[in-house]
């Protein structure tokens, strides 16, 4: 699953030549929240169920709260949508006379007027809402949808501001025709999202010594930073709300979702609590900097040290907590009417011992460690990527507060233990076989004229559901034809899905979560006759594909000094793609796991760690092309050195190939091909057979027999040199 | 003339998992400053100069005030170094009994104890000393080096610490050894060089709340936060001193050199300094934070913006300046009594309008400064790499400042214009001229036995000196044979010389100042019969050069982001090198410019920015390999996308064939190379036939005949198919 073009610096044309400028921006920008999420649910009733599951499975697994949340949201859309007048499109058009508006517009007038007078009384110029939640989450539950509510829009990228006389939306060019859709005439659309515009807009808007009015929970430390480095030297003071102007005028806001968090069964654990506990007190020990304790904020690093999950938000299997770890005592915040008799057994909750986990109200969290700081002696550990201004800014004077990038529990999570390798390897194998189910039954189907891409997308997620230890979609399936799939940020609808057919090239960006893993691969078909054009782009993505994966490399090397190689074969003739290379995963967790990938802020590689590698192309209004697989980052063997590293492609389903022009291959690339299908033969296979799909199973044979390893530069090298021993030769036969 | 291991930030492998403490470092690390710097003067006399030029004209060209004092340097150091003991070694033995200090070691007693003295009025726990001087300059004049005077320790890259009983040197491997042979048991040398290490030190060593005392104008504003955010949070106060405490105890300090600037001819230039102050302050006033004036601090900056050069400091042809540029007026800080009256015209110095340069004495900068500030409305643009704290400190409050990264001048300059571009090209042909003519010699001297490192460094150097507007060598001259080119930092000296033989490999790393430009190239030869591996080695480093030369790239690529193309065929079988991969080159300016180049505090590239291209490989104790070119990044017609970049490679200088295994390079090496070489032959040809270098045209033409294509991989691929196409042509024939 891809991420968006903001997350690869690289490709910022707009970054000035100052380096300071765009490293800021870069750093401070929250790459896991610019991801995709579905927005409306518009599913088409399911008419088949080749693998078994009907599609009312996946709605009774997520039957949680934030379902129904989702049902209300939609349905005041569709309230206020009656206001608008039919017309002639369906983008809103602000400067007709009167304006035209969709009916997917919602009205908010009234929403407005309230949020600026609850900002009067308080001095707020202008007030700041982001699309995240306390956790910096990539996915957030309805209720915290807050941006969606004031503003209609309901992508999962954007920031809004309103001050008493305007309301902007900052969203990228995924979401641009959406905000169009949804946002009535109060707002503008700015297309800009960097914070340097948004800020140069408040500067412009509101005067030297007027506030600017944000939630501390909705900012991390280095989001909060960015804005104000750039507000305070022209005298915009930013001040911190820890009461949410928003929360305060929705009044039907949703509720809390229900559900329980739950443990890990321990056949997929290595580490226990009390041993990640200990792991993490080590490290807190030997700084040099004599931290006393840990503040955790992330959703998942609650989650990984506990070994537990939940269902508070779409697809990541978490629930809202932070957790405060010291040396001698742990602080659990969560919902406490939540945990149930053997989770506190399974806790410790009973006492107050270094191994003893004291279980906190989530709402208290501010006031408890407000109440905590005022102990002697203290110095606590936060990562600033993960934290929340909210309990940053209490953590004064300086000397209580050590800081870091990223917390101890990321950076240790983002090394997998043999086992957490071994069964993320075991849950792929299973998901290949979900999406070779997929393609076959595409190669049959699509020619029928059948299939569309939303019945594609269902089957897919239907056929992880039937494999042992699934647990739904890891994201929403991105299935996708022709032009379509050159769409940046595309899920079916009823209103868009295309119909399949051999005249289109297809795209499906899929995952599963399960129980011992989360998967995300990509693959392109084309099931007729592809152009040339086509052929070469999708040879070239798969050569970058190729290239970063058998790449050998030393320890302490970053994916960011790397990841070109996904781009060159495309930049050779100058094509490229405007999202990023690659994003670590989780087991059981999230499809994109930070701090691990090929960004600017992701660490160096290490032995143990899992990444995509996503390279794509995409022309607009004819077709997109991405090849997505997980890599393990593992050692090697060289000739001369010790310790370097290599990638091993642990998503095994073939490539198309009918879209690969072998002549452009490389015999390094080829060679790397054929290994590749070999794994595929000698992995997925018995699996096949295991669950008897004998079809399956010679569809994956037939496409990953090898290449004869002969390139476009071997076969140029051979003409010249048959050119120069033809002559020796026939001297030498005649 | 390559960087050092530590501005190659993904070969730290001490660096935590912990992104930001990595980029913290790094950003904050002045590269330019880590550099080589002749430390003693040692060469020998010289007994032949073919090139017609005897070697004391380089002696003449820098008879200003540095070499005075190097002598006085060196003098002195001569004079401590009777008191040590004869012993068994170069390097020193403090845990001998008696201790054994070499000759070399310097009696560091006395100027401690009055360094310390100096210290406890002022209540300072610990004393910075950084061996760089107040415009954050890579060389420096012999009165700025007071690190080599408080330690003995003369290398280019270190920093010291003294206390009130420990004395501590930090600094990398490169001069590891030479610590050992100058400093006495006074000092401690610790061997990681990073900030963190330096503070964990000074954490240890000294009590909360003791003062760390600096001058801060020997700090660059990043680097005082470097320090400052690692000592703040352990309650260690950073404390500024500006008056420096060595040169209050420094009493023989070299005094000012006394060289007069002077102003570049016309015909090395396309803008006027009026027309770059336009320039300038077109950015001033176009940036939406409205900064009213640009403070230069680092001396290429002033030098650039007025057309001036000088010659304050070895190498580089600067003057001691500072610049303040307001829309109105023109501030220039310089030692006045050396601007001459024809200078002051050409400034129009006379006179306060917008472009009348005023000439304040350099010594009042901070004085004046502070009373500019004074002004109301005024905000001040500094670049936080190369302004020092010393000034920096005195623009508050923060509503006064606008920082980026590098100055508008260091980004402007880093883009040549077309005559620059012309120019610079213009000097690397005669510079080809130069480097061949050592190349011819060379092999046909080595074989007589008769030539050794130094005798080729001082020939190379002459043929310099002869070519059209040579101005003197624009770096000491790398000449280095067998083991000695294995050492990071390594120029011959009487002592370590080895005599050039057929059975070494030879590394050559030099470069020219000339009035049009500044050339910087290394070249590998080996005039026997080398071993496979050295020729794969070398094979591997060149197809490294070759592979980031050829590459086509969009604009805003990074250089962090593609230089890992000159480690790839080297990481294939687990080799690698320690340095950086290449940095900017200016117009008779710095051999190492900033910002371009391929680290990570480097700007993208952009047409018409030059920068080297410089792999290597170095085996200890066996011999060392780099191959060194300036590029020009230039515009690149592509099959289908437009505004993409490549590199037109500007050094013209054929490589060593008897080095190159053809079999491992890919047809599209291959290809370049044969292309660079008619390159060679086309532009350098005539220049050699101009100059009547009979001899050297004809061994060019001879080195530069184009190779076969075909490759190793078409090799194997053509006995593949061969194998394959053997029957059928049998067939075909019989």
């Amino acid at each position: 699953m891809r991420l968006v073009a903001e997350e690869h610096p690289d490709l910022h044309l707009s970054c000035s030549l100052n380096g300071s400028d765009c490293a800021t921006i870069h750093t401070h920008t929250h790459a896991r929240t610019h991801t995709y999420l579905q927005d409306r649910d518009t599913r088409a009733p399911l008419s088949h169920s080749v693998c078994g599951f009907a599609w009312s499975r996946w709605s009774k697994m997520s039957s949680s709260g934030w379902i129904l949340a989702v049902c209300l949201v939609v349905l005041e859309v569709s309230i206020h949508a009656v206001w608008a007048e039919e017309g002639p499109g369906s983008e809103r058009n602000c400067s007709a006379i009167p304006p035209y508006l969709p009916p997917t517009a919602v009205n908010t007038t009234l929403r407005l007027h309230h949020l600026r007078a609850a900002m009067k009384p308080l001095n707020i110029s202008a007030y700041i809402i982001p699309a995240t939640d306390a956790h910096l989450s990539e996915y957030i539950a309805p209720r915290d949808a807050r941006l969606a509510w004031i503003s209609g829009f309901t992508g999962s990228a954007g920031t809004a501001v309103v001050t008493q006389n305007k309301a902007v939306l900052w969203t990228d060019s995924r979401y641009w025709i959406q905000a169009e859709r949804q946002m009535d005439c109060n707002w503008e659309l700015e297309r800009d999202v960097s914070i340097r515009s948004i800020t140069n807009w408040l500067i412009k808007e509101i005067a030297e010594g007027d506030l600017v009015g944000f939630d501390p929970f909705l900012f991390s430390v280095d989001t909060f930073n960015s804005y104000n480095s750039n507000l305070a030297p022209a005298d915009r003071i930013l001040q911190s709300f820890p009461d949410n102007l928003v929360d305060k005028i929705w009044t039907d806001r949703p509720p809390l979702p229900a559900d329980k968090p739950t443990r890990l069964p321990d056949s997929v654990i290595e580490r226990t609590w009390p041993m990640k506990v200990e792991e993490i007190r080590a490290q807190i020990s030997t700084d040099p900097y004599k931290p006393t304790a840990v503040l955790l904020s992330a959703l998942d690093e609650t989650a990984w040290l506990f070994n537990l999950r939940g269902n508070d938000v779409p697809y990541n299997p978490f629930f809202y907590s932070y957790t405060l770890l010291s040396m001698d005592e742990i602080w659990l915040f969560v919902h406490t009417e939540r945990i149930t008799e053997e989770l506190k057994v399974y806790l410790n909750s009973s006492c107050y011992l270094a191994y003893c986990v004291q279980l906190i109200e989530y709402s208290h969290v501010r006031t408890y460690l407000a109440n905590y700081l005022l102990r002697p002696g203290l110095r606590v550990w936060v990562g600033t990527e993960y934290t929340n201004q909210a309990l940053y800014e209490l953590i004064t004077p300086e000397e209580k507060l050590l800081t870091s990038t990223y917390s101890p529990v990321l950076t240790t999570k983002a090394v997998k233990d043999s086992t957490e390798q071994r069964i993320l390897k075991e849950a792929h194998v299973r998901d290949a076989v979900a999406v070779i189910q997929l393609l076959v039954w595409l190669e049959k189907k699509v020619p029928e004229g059948t299939e569309t891409e939303i019945t594609a997308a269902h089957f897919v997620d239907e056929c992880r559901s039937k494999q042992k230890n699934g647990r739904g979609p890891s994201f929403e399936t991105i299935s996708a034809s022709g032009p379509n799939a050159a769409l940046a940020h595309y899920s079916p609808t009823k209103e868009t899905a295309r119909k399949l057919t051999v005249d289109e090239m297809y795209l499906v960006d899929s995952g599963g979560q399960y129980l011992d893993g989360t998967t995300d691969i990509t693959r392109t078909v084309h099931w007729g006759v592809p152009t040339n054009f086509q052929k070469e782009a999708y040879t070239r993505v798969l050569m970058g594909n190729i290239d970063i994966s058998r790449t050998i490399f030393p320890p302490g090397t970053r994916g960011v000094n790397m990841e070109m190689l996904g781009r060159r074969a495309l930049w050779e003739i100058g094509l490229n793609y405007g999202h990023g290379t690659g994003h670590g995963v989780g087991n059981y967790f999230g499809v994109h796991e930070w701090p691990v990938g090929f960004q600017t802020n992701n660490i160096p590689f290490q032995e143990g760690m899992f990444t995509s590698i996503e390279p794509g192309y995409y022309k607009e209004n004819d077709f997109g092309i991405r090849i997505e697989d997980i890599v393990l980052t593992v050692p090697v063997t060289t000739k001369h050195g010790n310790n370097y590293l290599t990638f091993e492609t642990v998503s095994l389903v073939p490539y198309d190939r009918n879209l690969i022009n072998t002549t452009l291959l490389s015999p390094e690339q080829l060679h790397w091909l054929n290994t590749y299908y070999e794994t595929i033969r000698h992995v997925v296979g018995p699996e096949l057979e295991r669950q008897g799909l004998k079809v399956e199973y010679d569809w994956m044979m037939k496409h990953t027999a090898p290449f004869l390893i002969a390139g476009a530069s071997a076969v140029s090298s051979f003409t010249l040199l048959v050119t120069a021993l033809f002559p020796a030769l026939l001297h030498h036969l005649l």
